[in-house]
Order: C-alpha cells, then sequence, then structure tokens
C-alpha cells in the first residue's frame, strides 16, 4: 500500500437512504445528496441510479478508479454477491458487483457495512496501524468486525463479526435465533432503556423510555444522577464480559466501539475497561486498548472506498 | 506447499518428558524415546540433550531439514523465544530457537503446544482441507488453537486461543484470573467429576471420584445410566454456549475437539451438535463441522514437524 493514493467513491447502502461521496486515502473530497433508498423499487432502478450518481462524480473527479458498496446484509465478498438485505424489499440473489461494475465500468467491492465501518477505523480512525482488531456498533442491534493479522476477516460464509448474538449467560434471555444469553438482548438500545426504566422504578422514580436513550442516562449520569451511573456499570458489567471473552480468544490489539453507547464516553469506558482488565490475564490485558470509534456517519463511505481503493493494490 | 515432502523433527516438550519423532508430509516414521524432562535440570542441558538426539536421528533420516518444537506455555513465535513454562523449573526468558539452531544448524520454530496439535489436525487430521478452524483440547483445563484464513492465528502476543477462559456466565465461576464464568471451570474433568458426584448425591447414589472421570461417565451412560447421560448433556450445554459465540464471531468451517471429553464420542458429541444449533442461525450452523480429533498422543510430534516443514516453504 506504499503507492500513489488512489481515489474512489464510497457508497453507503443503509435501509433508508445511499449515501455517496468521494474519498482519497482516507480523506473525504466531498459527498453527493443521499438517495432514499424506498423512492426506486427493486435493485435494477437503485443501480441504474447509484450509476448515473457515479457518472456524476467521474466528471468532477476523473481519476476515479473504484467503488466501494457497503449493504446491510449478508454478501458473498469474493463475487459481490448480495444475499439478502432484510431491510430492503426486492434485494435477494443480487450479483451487485457484476451489474455495478458493468453499468459505470469500473472495478467494484461489496461489503458487509459493519465490515466497512471497522476497516475505516482501522486505515484511517481510531485503530490505525493496529494489527488485530475488533470493532463493535453499538445501537438497536450490536454489530461487529474483524481485522486479523491485518486484514479483514470474513469466516467461512462472510458471516463472522455478529458479537451481538455471543452468549453471555448460559439460561440467559433469548435472542433473535433463540440462542440463550444473546448480548445484544442485555445492552441493546432497547434493553439498556428497559433495565433503566426497572432501575428507576425499584427506586421510586418514574421515568419515560425517552428519558432512557444511551444519550438521556448519560446526561443523568454526568448531572450527578447515581441510578444512572449504576446502569452505566452495569452495561459495562454485560458488555465487558463479552469483550473479555473475545479478548482471550482473539489477543488482539484493540476493540474499537461506535454507536449510541460509545457516545456515553468516560461513563461507560471507564467502568468498562476496569470490567474486561478484572477478568484477563496481565499478558492478553497489557497491550490491549479499548477505544471509541473515530469516525461517525461518515464510517461507511470512507471505510467502503478504501475498500475499493486498497482492492486495486492487494 | 506443491513442493516434494520435507523430512523434518517434531519436539513434544511437555511437563514430564520430551517426546521426538522424524515425520514426513505428516507420516510419522519414527518415534525416540522420551526425555524425562526432570532428568534435566535447566534449558542448558535439556537443550543439549535434545541436539544430541537430533544428531543420532541425523545418521538414521540424513534429509532431515527443519525442528519444531511445541512447548507447554507462552512463546513468541517470531523470535522462537520461550516467556515461560509454569509447569519446567527453570524454563524462563529462553531463546529456545537461537540455542537449538545453533546446536544442530537446522532451522527451528518454537510453537505453543495448543497450537501445534491444532496445526496436525489442520495439516493431516480430522480438519484437513479447510480454511477456517477453532481447535479445543479438553482436560483438566480447556486448550484452544485458531486456524483462521488458511493460517495459524496467534493473536498479538502469542496468546490467542484461550477457550478455557471465556465466560459462558456473566456471573459465574471465577476462573483462574477471577474471570467470571470461565468455561473450564464447568468443563474441566475435574468440574465434570465434581458435578457428576453432586447429580448422583441428588438421585441419593454414592460414587467416587474415580466413577466420575470422563471415561467411566461415558461408560455408565453406554451402559444405560440416565444420570450420566444428563450429565453429558449438561455438559454439552456449557461447551455448546461457548462453542457458539465462538462461531458467531468467527463463522468458522469447524471445531475439531480432542483429549478426555471427546472420547465420549457421540455421548457428548450428539447433544453438543444439537445444542450448538439451536443457537445459530441457518448460515452460520449449515455448513459447521464439529468433529473429534483424528490424532492423540502423536498430534504433537507430527504438528511440529509440519509447522517446521511448512515454515521452510513459505
Amino acid at each position: 500500500m506504499s503507492s500513489a493514493p488512489i481515489t474512489s467513491i464510497g457508497i453507503d447502502f443503509g435501509g433508508t437512504s445511499v449515501k455517496l461521496g468521494v474519498c482519497r486515502d482516507g480523506e473525504l473530497l466531498c459527498t453527493d445528496t443521499p438517495i432514499p433508498t424506498a423512492n426506486f423499487h427493486g435493485p435494477a432502478a437503485l443501480i441504474g441510479e447509484m450509476a448515473a450518481r457515479v457518472a456524476k462524480l467521474r466528471e468532477t473527479y476523473p481519476d476515479i478508479a473504484a467503488i466501494g458498496v457497503g449493504v446491510p446484509g449478508l454478501v458473498d465478498f469474493e463475487h459481490g454477491f448480495v444475499h439478502i438485505l432484510t431491510n430492503v424489499p426486492g434485494w435477494k440473489h443480487v450479483p451487485l458487483k457484476a451489474l455495478l461494475g458493468e453499468k459505470t465500468g469500473l472495478p467494484v467491492v461489496v461489503e458487509n457495512d459493519a465490515n466497512a465501518m471497522a476497516y475505516a477505523e482501522f486505515r484511517y480512525g481510531a485503530v490505525r496501524g493496529l494489527h488485530n482488531v475488533v470493532a463493535l456498533t453499538m445501537g438497536t442491534g450490536i454489530g461487529g468486525a474483524l481485522i486479523l493479522d491485518g486484514k479483514m476477516y470474513r469466516g467461512s460464509n462472510c458471516a463472522a463479526g455478529e458479537i451481538g448474538q455471543m452468549s453471555i449467560h448460559f439460561d440467559g434471555r433469548a435472542g433473535h435465533y433463540g440462542n440463550l444469553g444473546a448480548l445484544e438482548k442485555y445492552t441493546g438500545n432497547q434493553q439498556i432503556a428497559e433495565h433503566a426504566l426497572q432501575r428507576y422504578a425499584e427506586a421510586g422514580i418514574v421515568k419515560t423510555a425517552d428519558d432512557c436513550t444511551p444519550k438521556s442516562i448519560a446526561q443523568a449520569a454526568q448531572a450527578g444522577d447515581d441510578i444512572a451511573r449504576q446502569i452505566w456499570d452495569e452495561v459495562a458489567d454485560w458488555l465487558g464480559t463479552a469483550l473479555s471473552s473475545i479478548a482471550w480468544l482473539l489477543n488482539p490489539d484493540a476493540f474499537v466501539i461506535g454507536g449510541g453507547v460509545a457516545q456515553a464516553g468516560d461513563l461507560i469506558f471507564d467502568p468498562l475497561k476496569r470490567k474486561v482488565q478484572s477478568m484477563l490475564s496481565t499478558v492478553v490485558w497489557e497491550h490491549l486498548k479499548i477505544v471509541p470509534a473515530h469516525f461517525s456517519n461518515e464510517a461507511g463511505i470512507i471505510g467502503n472506498a478504501a475498500l475499493a481503493a486498497d482492492s486495486l493494490q492487494s
């Protein structure tokens, strides 16, 4: 990766909108107006619109050499084939790499969105220069991705990194797949809210769900609310249990954590680090970093653009 | 790895004895009389004896081209440096690769014993030809090793694969490092025995610890003992919880399991497969194999010899 920087397009394909941007060496040169996903029925129409946008961007940036697309679902990376996007009607068995490549004449890589975000952090963000990285995105669910031995690790069916489905209790709450003790049934945003409502109720305090978003609980804790602090400690215990298991298994350099929970800052990172340290040997803990993500909304565009650019150099 | 087979020596360095063998392409051509570890005080004497044995073996096999040593402790693979062997007095900060290489004039690789055993299964055993493999050795503790994207994965400090330390319960039994819910505190041989004694006691049946080794419980289950069968089902629940978490994280092709528990055969593998399947999505489960190890005592020699031979070809 020592050659001259490559200009590439990153496309962040979400359930509600498709965001496009032009990048060079991790720098976002421009973003395009998002495409509302629902305005284009089926893959053909949406891919046509993507190609039109790409053509327009190439007028301004004629050196664009590749396109990276991140999609919210299961893909076959090698073939750039989308198996299924649960939240986008009609997206099932779509050879996205082939179709978009044909329409644009550019090399295309197709990646899972969590992997693309992790790659942005690995190449240009909070864990730049590290070798073994575990990335988490905390929201309604918990997504994850792995960079191992300096490369994206995808697993045998491009399905690796499902940290939210890992069990933290062999007899615990059932996850989406009937998997007992699924982490995201404890530390997903909704589960944190429910837990917070219960803790406040136990203390005789009436709160609404709006008071119990990660952001609101963080504000309450910062304002000196002991219950709110205790909630973060409990979230840290659950999340830290999963992270320590991953650390024992993979002995990584770093965890990088994005999403709503990560925005609570030290309120979550301090007890989380204490918990993980308490669960590890010195050797595994010593060099381990647990850091918030550097990128937020632009992570998808930058990561996909980087994957596309790097694919030309590998 | 398409070149002519290389003849190499595998050395399996255990707490009580050092076993040596000559291998070619996964075949064990001969084994030497084991060296009793306790007869040689300190690294220099033991390394001297290893070198003498190597010299003797080269008289019979003059084409021996490399040596692989597997040790029971933490090593720096890249430098062939032994950090510490907890169960072998005097083995701390030993540059084994350099010392044995100097004495023999042969290229030496030094590996952790669990990794070497996994490598034997990956190159010549039960998971030959697969790409992403998680290996477990079940005994007093639970060792593990990872082959990812077709290569040994060692982690940032050569400390990856500590499956026995992973948590299956965020508020469970404390492991060696204070890590709550450590898998080996549920499915280590001693813990299985204690659990079995308790289950029998609850049923008003008096048993001794000798009746509760994995082997004895397997024999009882085979003879129709319902309590023994129930014990295997419970072990499968605990072990399966950890394996499913690993599968969500790594989406591997296979788990290969060796050691006493694995010798219970279908008694453990059947409920284990049911449990793991019940915890996974179709995509992750579909192609996943859970198989017993092919090699037993000779795994260390074959794995270390293979690591040494392959290191000449990579």
